[in-house]
């Protein structure tokens, strides 16, 4: 079967931490082909490089089409993206990646096509927007629940950015002088909620004496690190520790997610991540009710889990190429944009 | 001399808890004449209105105008306020103020000229991106700090209302199970920074026997409650309590603030209000200093002082009639204003 002919097709790809998906999407972001290859732990920005192409290439395979017939790549990665040029920099969760890499260019000559690079915390808020639970809504806040604490804006039915670096939820303070966060600062929600933050601190009080079967679960399930999984599954068992540090996290995320919902007083909040989507609507709905006692106005906003799951990451980053390009998305550009006004969005590349 | 033949003139009324400021502008925003009355402290929103129309009046007899001749008058109302209706509710620093009185129709009636009204904060804050510290930038946070602390947005060169209670950074939590907060939530910034909760804490500490000149200083200046001079002369005279007290308030305003960037990234920050123009630059500096620990992006934004002092809010209240009506002002409309698109920005009944 030739791709020719078939409407014209996207790629996304989700550049994580632990994996690379790649999906290969049509006009009605059908999935028509994915891969996921783990993101290699060696070789900094190039080996990672390589292997999106060919995860991308495998992607393209499933789906019986060329990289080069796509209309484009989408990209949604970790780290300080400048949207404009496609380079990223201060990757730390990946290889070596403490500078800049041009990964933009990099995968567009490798796979023949226009490439886009977008953060893949707004890129998994913009798929929410535009296809999942936030549909019917003009103004939304996402919050990514994972490895670390992400959040992604909509305001005015269009990504808000700010200078290149806004939705740090995460590093909302909710404890002046409280826990060391992984980034160094002290009592952001992220260093109660995040999962590294979590692991740190099950680690040392495990270190200290204290009885869990966190480790004990991961070892069962051969990993090296507390996924999400092995969090739901202690809960499961009733693991003392497991359920204190979710509650603290539950606790640090009301805190955080109603102060921004005081800032903004969006129309809705979608709860996603690793952790959000394993934990589930259970979790959302204690989130919902950590917020309660903090949130200033009495019209509360709807809060919800992601609808799409763990493909919210692969389809934001297609829908970049749809955005970018007004090419691929039978929808078109994102339709009520109003043309941006000299201002930050159309800065960062935005479509308008 | 006539008014007849001048550029079109606009009113301005800037209501406070303490203070109605009434003042007449041009369209190069030259204020022609002004009155200050106290606000009413009983007779509900029946007196405060009448007080109103009595300082507009005063105030255009200094600039030697009728009312009717004005091409409108703007307010700046603390409260609950509906943008499109000029209803005012829960204004809870005025007498009687718990339900709704529709004050724009009220003060319209009695001046015989329309009448827009605006909350207090955003409104100052559009002051000082209109005509203040805030002209060269597209984003700007406005930060209120007066009896209460309160957040105006202006995110691609338009104020962010959301559903229209945006702007609570006063509300946003710095400490969760922190100290009770004057809205009885806890742990909020203001809880902390807010005059009102800061001279709530001083006069327990002072019946407890903590030794403190507050209070004798504000009987001296014949004062019932802890102004912002009042504060100012106590810090300035080294006293114990008003140094702790003060010291907390910038800690918790550093945090504060920091989180609404961590957030939404903007260009800039002004600070303003009450206490804020009153304590002046050394504490914009504290401020920003004590911002420094929680800032996770490493390019600042620009923290200024507001530049209008006082006049922002009567100033801004007198914007919102160019603003509505594209009339009185030499800029007319706000330039580069997108249209708003069927979201947020347009149910408010903002300009477009």
């Amino acid at each position: 079967m030739e791709a020719v002919g078939r409407t014209p097709l996207r790629g996304g790809i989700d550049l994580g931490g632990t994996k690379i998906e790649a999906i290969v999407v049509d006009a009605d972001q059908t999935v028509l082909g994915s891969s996921r290859h783990p993101t290699p732990a060696t070789g900094g920005p190039t080996a990672v490089a390589a292997e999106m192409v060919a995860a991308v290439k495998a992607a393209c395979q499933a789906a019986n089409v060329e990289p080069n017939q796509l209309v484009g790549v989408g990209v949604g990665s970790p780290g300080v993206v400048d949207d404009a040029t496609g380079v990223v920099s201060s990757a730390r969760n990946l290889s070596n990646w403490e500078g800049s890499f041009e990964l933009g260019m990099t995968l567009s000559h490798e796979l023949g096509t226009q490439v886009f690079v977008g953060n893949d915390v707004q890129v998994a808020t913009d798929a929410e927007f535009e296809l999942g639970a936030g549909r019917p809504y003009s103004s939304l806040l996402g919050v990514m629940w994972g490895t670390g604490i992400g959040g992604g804006l909509i305001l005015n039915r269009e990504p808000w950015l700010g200078r290149g670096g806004a939705g740090e939820i995460g590093h909302m303070v909710v404890r002046i002088n409280g826990r060391r966060c992984p980034c160094g600062r002290r009592g952001c929600t992220e260093a109660y909620a995040g999962r590294a933050a979590m692991e740190a601190r099950a680690r040392k009080k495990y270190e200290q004496g204290t009885s869990t079967d966190l480790f004990k679960l991961m070892r069962e399930r051969g990993r090296t690190k507390l996924t999400s999984s092995v969090w739901a599954r202690a809960l499961e068992h009733g693991d003392k520790l497991a359920t204190e540090l979710i509650d603290e996290a539950v606790e640090a995320l009301g805190a955080g997610i109603a102060s921004a919902q005081n800032l903004l007083d969006v129309q809705a909040i979608v709860v996603g991540g690793g952790l959000g989507v394993r934990l589930g609507q259970p979790f959302v709905d204690r989130i919902t009710k950590a917020m309660g006692p903090h949130l200033f106005n009495d019209v509360r906003p709807d809060i919800m889990l992601a609808a799409l799951g763990d493909l919210a990451g692969g389809l934001g980053a297609a829908l970049l190429v749809s955005r970018r390009t007004g090419e691929g998305d039978q929808a078109g550009p994102t339709d009520g944009s109003a043309p941006a006004t000299g201002s930050d969005a159309s800065a960062t590349g935005r479509p308008v």
